[in-house]
């Protein structure tokens, strides 16, 4: 068989599988999620052997020490997918929430209830972690999964997919809820991209040009976010030791992610009391600063921005910093260089706490606290499928919820329209 | 300046709009929609004046009378206008409502807040009504609007965007919050459909014809409904006097819409009792039925159905029947070929009501009640930009809360993540 058929196969076995899926009770769904876990500890010894099939054609390829430290198997790696399994057993079962009904002048009752997407496909780079993770919430949800990891990993996804998927069948789930694209041909992402009929959702996970091919060759609705460009505006009110605490986390705490900030915007009011202790504390921890001019006023020492680095993505320990004269000043700096990803302000004046909160439309925007906790298990999502910075069906951080969509219910008694 | 500058220069300008159009608060909206209907109706004379060269060319290219009816404004058509937009203004704001918050162990506050997607783009067929409704709605939830309608129309599209423009900066709403692409090349849509950066969501209104282009050649998401094949489920303990009324409206009232029925499933229990007495009804409305055969087996006289009459929207006073075995059957019958737009089971069983509406996963589902109330209008929605029968972002009628998406806000007291 062609490439082209066998991931048509694939997408129409998935589409058959979540019509079963979508009615599974949630004690169904549950003990496959424990099952599942069970089977990946019991079956570490196989897991392990196909993962060395991987990590030994990683080495002969020349892949970095990181890159293979990131796809090997041990078995605390694959007792940790183990337990973000049994964690979402713990989450509440969006399926069939009512999350809201109303009464019409004519009696009817109407309301909006929670059902699954359908079929999602998840596309990824090497983790193969991922492969469980992804599994679990899309089961838990209701939905049906395709998965497409890096080809790297093929053979630990291939062995992880296999395992799960008996897990579920033993309890009860239908076949083919999760499938592994078995093949590292590329060909195959572009054909399942295009089967619009039988996939409802795609969620790539990796670097922007990752997500920036599965966008431009997509028929699909796809899940998107291609950076984050994280501010915190130090507001001229701030209380300058709770300003240093969160600049100084959100920038170094883990500056490789994508919730880290990369810009520090500053009130010119506060910035000769609040910048040199801030440089003193960010020195100390390796942090480079590249400043506005009026930033080098107060910091000599430091290089000088330029326009690129408002909007850059630097995942490393180095920083922007401008001072603004206003809040709106402020808030139209990240309107302009932001990534509609994670801002915060550091304020005690409640005027512009909530002007903040209101006026600024990125996914996630916060008041005195660090941007490192746009995240779902910090949000209490309990868990995340990915982050979404465009604005179409989910924004920020997804969870459980947004793997589901609502449909309209409505109870009568017998009425027609005039 | 080329097709591709002109059509750049509008998306720039409607991104720039749009957020100042997101910061507007309430009553600034409602004044701008209430001077909307007041310069269209002050504006009539000019309005029928541009319109009259959409309907001469009309004329002369030999377009239909119904198609120039519906091309044509009259006094009535601009005042119907004008008072859809007045409604609007009567609708809540769904712009700043939190729809959740919560509270973390770390005593983070966090929710989440309605805020508008950003631009929309409407790429609509020839009735010029759809301008003003859409450029209201859009409004109202807080976007800026690029509005490309039919060529036919294109003299009195503009002329509508013009007045609805003067209106808006009157009331003090950004200039070119809504604009209209003013070029009936059809260049201007694929350049339009590229501009992801610009535009946030396209709603494609139209034919199936029009809807597979968008998509074929959209890099921004579009909301997609292609057709509306609508079952009605006569299950075997129907009280027949309501199964016959539900299934003449849903069929009869206006045949020619997406929420019509065009399949009908009845359980083989009730076929002899029900059947009869519900074809003599059709028959005098002149409606044809098309039957599978043990329909035909109880209407002998009816011509029989072939498999593409189960996919069928006909549109029309034409209607598929089919006797079912069991509910599951009619569910499964469904899934295969219904087109996820609406479905309603006729019952007096609690059990089976509450299987129908959890299992069936369409866009709208219905107990007792006819196909024809899945509408914006009917569902207590206020008004309709359209119906998604796609489940991303939102599925079924969309009104204003579906024209808006959700960011989360957070508020804190200098909390960290350790």
């Amino acid at each position: 068989m062609s490439v082209k058929e066998d991931i048509l196969k694939i997408a129409q076995a998935a589409r058959q599988a979540s019509l079963g899926v979508a009615r599974l009770g949630t004690g169904v769904k549950n003990k496959a999620l424990i099952k599942m876990a069970e089977g990946l500890e019991a079956n570490a010894p196989f897991l392990k052997e196909e993962n060395r099939k991987d990590t030994e054609a990683a080495e002969k390829k020349g892949l970095t020490k990181a890159m293979i430290d990131r796809l090997t198997l041990t078995d605390k790696v694959i007792s940790t997918m183990a337990n973000g399994l049994r964690e979402v057993v713990a989450l509440p079962d969006p399926v069939g929430e009512v999350t809201k009904m109303w009464k019409r002048p004519n009696n009817l009752m109407v309301g909006k209830m929670r059902i699954p997407i359908g079929v999602i496909g998840i596309i990824y780079e090497s983790r193969p972690n991922v492969t469980a993770d992804a599994a679990g919430l899309c089961l838990k949800s209701g939905n049906a999964v395709i998965l497409r990891g890096g080809s790297e990993a093929i053979h630990s996804n291939t062995a992880i997919a296999k395992v799960l998927n008996d897990a579920c069948v033993e309890a009860g789930v239908p076949a083919n809820a999760i499938q592994v694209i078995p093949t590292v041909e590329r060909e195959a992402v572009q054909e399942m991209l295009k089967l619009e009929d039988y996939i409802d959702l795609i969620i790539p996970r990796g670097g922007e040009g990752l997500i920036r091919f599965v966008v431009e060759n997509s028929k699909i609705p796809v899940i998107k976010h291609y950076k984050g460009v994280c501010h915190v505006f130090v507001d001229e009110s701030a209380d300058t030791e709770m300003a240093e605490r969160i600049c100084f986390n959100s920038k170094v705490q883990r500056p490789g992610v994508c919730n880290a900030m990369e810009t520090l915007l500053v009130h010119k009011n506060i910035a000769d009391e609040f910048l040199p202790g801030m440089y003193k504390k960010y020195k100390e921890a390796g942090v480079e600063l590249r400043g506005c001019e009026r930033t080098r006023k107060v910091l000599p020492d430091i290089k000088a921005a330029i326009e690129e680095d408002w909007s850059a993505e630097y995942l490393d320990l180095v920083l922007a910093v401008k001072v603004v004269d206003t809040l709106d000043e402020a808030i139209d700096h990240i309107a302009k260089y932001g990534s509609l990803h994670t801002e915060s302000i550091i304020t005690k004046d409640y005027a512009n706490s909530q002007r903040f909160i209101r006026e600024v439309n990125s996914s996630t925007v916060l008041v005195n606290a660090s941007t490192r906790f746009s995240d779902g298990f910090q949000l209490g999502l309990g868990a995340e499928i990915g982050i979404s910075t465009t604005k179409i069906h989910a924004f920020g951080p997804m969870g459980l919820e947004e793997l589901t969509t609502q449909k309209f219910i409505i109870f009568g008694e017998g009425q027609v329209r005039e």
